[in-house]
């Protein structure tokens, strides 16, 4: 089975025919029109086996989770995902994997609107890299960079349950008749990107990140980014009935602001936008704290005093070094 | 060291203030803006340690060449290069292989004139893959598609050089003293993607793929595309000096034709127009056979007579099945 059948018979049913795009898979590069007056969100995420997810993990898992995670960086901007391009490396050629990869990966393509029109196949140690594009009416995308003082700070959804699902080991096994642990494999498995959310914020929030590497660290982008600092109501994070059902008191808090693997939108807006945004959502938004001129992230308990808590988000790298 | 520091310290230099860069490294997204009444050309290619480039391979030239490769396939649209992400996978924080593949990276983007925008740093087994972005006017994309009976097949530059690099052990090995294995080393390493040559032939080609698996199986894509065959003359290969005198005789059709790695651009077009492609172009241009209305790729020697043979272009993964 040779690179060019595998992709003719897995992947280009994945690019229909569409108005926005001139020329699809199959020639040295894909050939796209975007419409005028529009700003292109373009961003980049890579999946590495062992390391994102589980060698023992689905692959159509997989592929849902590696798309989704893209789009959720297009959410952040309250861009329209239009286009995407897959370089997936595998160390063989194994047609099943390949398949229910495909399908996983074209159910949240077709969920999200989202078109491939390129992509790659190695051999190799197992990773997938996905590059999506999105559009954005031109100078109106949300950025991180423009959060001010008096900002309230909201998190779309709930917080920690993909990180309590990897605790309790719920990555691959088959948890069956327990629709809570069911609730947070799908939360880890099948990440659902604030699509429709980011592009609702777009009009009331001053700034939004995607929450993938934990509240902590994520937060901390958008104030170095807009120069503020921010104060958050540990005791109002957000938590899904499952994860209160399961999550062991004292990691709870551990688990929701450095866990990562969220994919929920964290937004700064105007205190007096919060109403109307969260009637528009169609998900839970909830105020978690405001944005300080006092540069710095504080946590706070339910009486408003100062946790004493060294809590960051999940860096790739940084066991490495001192 | 973590990852943030890592990019915003080697990758965000190569981020130009530029006015189709809205927003550069450093959000969820990019934000580009295209201009209108152009087409976007993206593609997207992997390099896999051991399988793409030598363990011992110096950072420089995996960066350079990760880029280089990508290049190629906008060259062989005819598109301008704009735009590019890279996803890196590496084992280790290693600050001084990262900075040198930025350094390398770097110097390929700056003589492209292309902007990197985003990307994403990961711990894994080693490995690139970059996805990049260019324009080229409205519908004016040279395809693999539009070959037509009669058109003389021309190739850039020559062919074998790097594939015979690599049967030489001249991935690593430093060649000091010798300028045919220098060269030769270069052009295994150092690719250099004829990206004017593809917007001069733009105008004049009618159809065109860039060799990256070798001019057996990259031209058999064009052949398929169009619909056609093609004849090509073995003995009219065009080959370096250096390869002349170091390859042995009876290896240089299999390393010409199915070596790969040329990033040379193959292109169809009316015979007539071959002498003006070749005035502008500024690099050598070999008319090396002709497309034909019967289907299939015929080689043929000095006298015109069919040679019995089998070669075929580079695959992933041929050797897996049967």
């Amino acid at each position: 089975m040779d690179e060019f059948v595998l992709i003719r018979r897995y992947f280009q049913s994945l690019t229909p025919a569409s108005a926005d795009v001139v020329l699809g898979i199959g020639d040295d590069c894909a050939l796209l029109r975007p419409a005028a007056g529009e700003d292109l969100a373009v961003t980049t995420d890579t999946l590495v086996e062992g390391r994102h997810f589980h060698p023992q993990a689905r692959a159509d898992d997989v592929g849902w989770k590696a798309l989704a995670v893209n789009l959720s960086d297009l959410a952040a901007m309250g861009a329209r995902p239009r286009w995407f391009l897959a370089a997936l490396t595998l160390p063989h050629a194994d047609e099943g994997w390949i398949k229910a990869f495909a399908e996983g990966m074209g159910a949240m393509a077709a969920q999200a609107g989202i078109t491939l029109v390129g992509g790659n196949l190695s051999r190799g140690p197992l990773s997938v890299s996905i590059t999506a594009l999105g559009s954005v009416p031109a100078g109106k995308a949300l950025r991180r960079s423009c959060a001010k003082p008096g900002d309230a700070v909201c998190v779309t959804g709930t917080l920690g349950d993909a990180a309590l699902a990897l605790e309790l080991g719920l990555a691959v096994e088959c948890a069956r008749f327990d629709p809570d642990r069911e609730f947070l494999k799908a939360r880890l498995n099948r990440p659902q990107p604030r699509i429709a959310a980011g592009h609702n914020l777009r009009l009331l929030g001053r700034a939004a990140i995607d929450l993938s590497d934990g509240l902590a660290g994520d937060l901390r982008h958008i104030l170095e980014a807009s120069w503020v600092g921010a104060e958050v109501r540990a005791d109002r994070l957000p938590m899904s009935e499952a994860f209160q059902r399961l999550a062991p008191a004292a990691a709870r808090l551990r688990l929701q602001v450095a866990g990562g693997d969220d994919y929920e939108l964290c937004v700064c807006l105007p205190p007096e936008r919060v109403a109307e945004a969260r009637a528009k959502l169609g998900l839970p938004l909830t105020e978690i704290g405001h944005i300080t001129r006092e540069p710095g992230l504080r946590w706070l308990d339910a009486d408003g005093r100062l946790l004493e808590t060294e809590l960051s988000g999940y860096d790739h790298f940084r066991d490495d070094t001192a």
